[in-house]
């Protein structure tokens, strides 16, 4: 918890201070409203994995930065092909800025996103060009797939922003050895990210209301999705336990990189006020 | 323009094949629709530059393919933003699709054509990510940028997406060394062929309707454009032709890529039924 508050004190910093040095002036107001107030869970995930591998704390920063560069973008489309006037607490970019200024941003955004990527190397370049891609399958998956294959179009629509920064961490800790396994971690943590966010949607909303994922997993399960996500969670929780146990992970690092599964699930659960029925 | 039809029916089957390939049904329908009857300059580009320099035909698709990508994700991106119904004759995609799915089909073709692209080497990869980013810059300063930025925007917003080609075609052919050159003359034709789309557009649209750059440029010039765009245009041909002489540019190449300029201006006026008073 209080490494989080310090990790998101100085990804909102890194922000600040990306935004205020760009050049393009059209762009900086919108990217500031695009990029305020995040939980930046996505770039904290950047902090722990790089500190874990023996990283300096300044080598995680292009890495967070454009991980929550990413994941900024994606919201702020996503609330334009959702309708969604409501962001954050405030209004949707697009109901401010409108789509078109929106769209153009984002297309700014996501490739200066990459470019800072890319001062980690190439292969962090094509991977996180592949993980781009990949969320927006997942997002077309998440509207058009088929219920079975729920798990997938998850992983697909969410986990790959949480590969990201794990992936990343394996190039600025310098420990890329460990690539696939930081992979399968991050993928770990995205699917119980989105399984206990669509088990929040599936407990406080009506089932006519539910889209997307969440109504794939209500389907899936014939809305007896509590057991289903009960058994999903131990299940990648473990996995994700097992991967922990193969990595060099500094020893204060270690509670808090177990302790991630339950945090993450904890504060999905905790922000919509319901009881954890769960773990 | 015998070269441009052959190159045109290639790049038609490229796509074809390329969407037929494709493993994510959700997308395959509406990419088709998304990339359907273009004209594919910019494609042609890859052929003849990269035919120019020696290089093998079959070197030259991926990068043709990446690029008529890109410009049609671009495109359909333009018309949500636009709210233009019609394109290259038939509904635009969001109109048919909703804007939903076509920002989504983007999201994918964009970083799927940059996979593409990662063929040619990873310095290839990183070039062309920086010039998406600088068409996103050059469609808001198309709508926000100052009249005097007049030639920056259509070069940002245009002429990226004709540097992408002719860029990729020194790696294409394995002549690297004039990559620079290869990029300055992409930017000569990409700003020969917006200056002229401008100047179809202030002949023959009612002042007051005008948007974007035509507005910047008939603004610009109070109205005189003509005299501007015929000194422009004589300008960057020159510059244009001056780089192909410092190219090793196989001889039964050189008329066709002298002609360029004069050809894609020929078929933007054309197009639109006017007389030629440019060159």
């Amino acid at each position: 918890m209080e490494f989080w508050f310090r990790s998101r004190a100085v990804i909102d910093e890194l922000v600040e201070k990306f935004l205020d040095e760009s050049k393009e002036w059209e762009t900086m107001e919108m990217s500031k409203y695009i990029m305020r107030d995040g939980k930046r869970f996505r770039g904290t995930l950047m902090f722990l994995f790089n500190g874990a591998l023996g990283g300096e704390e300044k080598d995680a920063y292009p890495g967070a930065l454009a991980t929550e560069i990413l994941h900024s973008a994606s919201l702020a489309l996503d609330d334009i092909v959702d309708y969604d006037e409501i962001r954050r607490g405030m209004k949707a970019a697009w109901a401010v800025y409108t789509n078109r200024k929106v769209i153009f941003v984002s297309n700014y955004l996501i490739p200066t996103a990459l470019s800072i990527i890319s001062g980690y190397g190439d292969k962090a370049l094509r991977i996180s060009v592949d993980l781009w891609k990949d969320t927006a399958v997942g997002a077309l998956k998440d509207m058009y797939g088929k219920d079975e294959d729920y798990v997938r179009t998850i992983e697909l629509k969410t986990a790959s922003l949480f590969k990201l920064p794990t992936m990343l961490s394996s190039f600025s800790s310098g420990r890329s050895e460990f690539l696939d396994t930081l992979m399968e971690a991050g993928k770990d943590l995205g699917i119980i990210y989105q399984l206990i966010d669509d088990y929040v949607d599936c407990v406080t909303q009506d089932k006519d209301k539910l889209v997307g994922s969440a109504r794939q997993l209500f389907s899936l399960t014939s809305g007896k999705f509590e057991s289903f996500v009960r058994m999903k969670y131990r299940e990648y929780k473990e996995h994700y336990e097992t991967l922990l146990r193969s990595l060099p992970v500094k020893h204060d690092y270690l509670d808090q990189l177990v302790a991630l599964p339950d945090f993450l699930a904890f504060g999905l659960m905790g922000e919509a006020g319901i009881k954890n029925k769960i773990f």
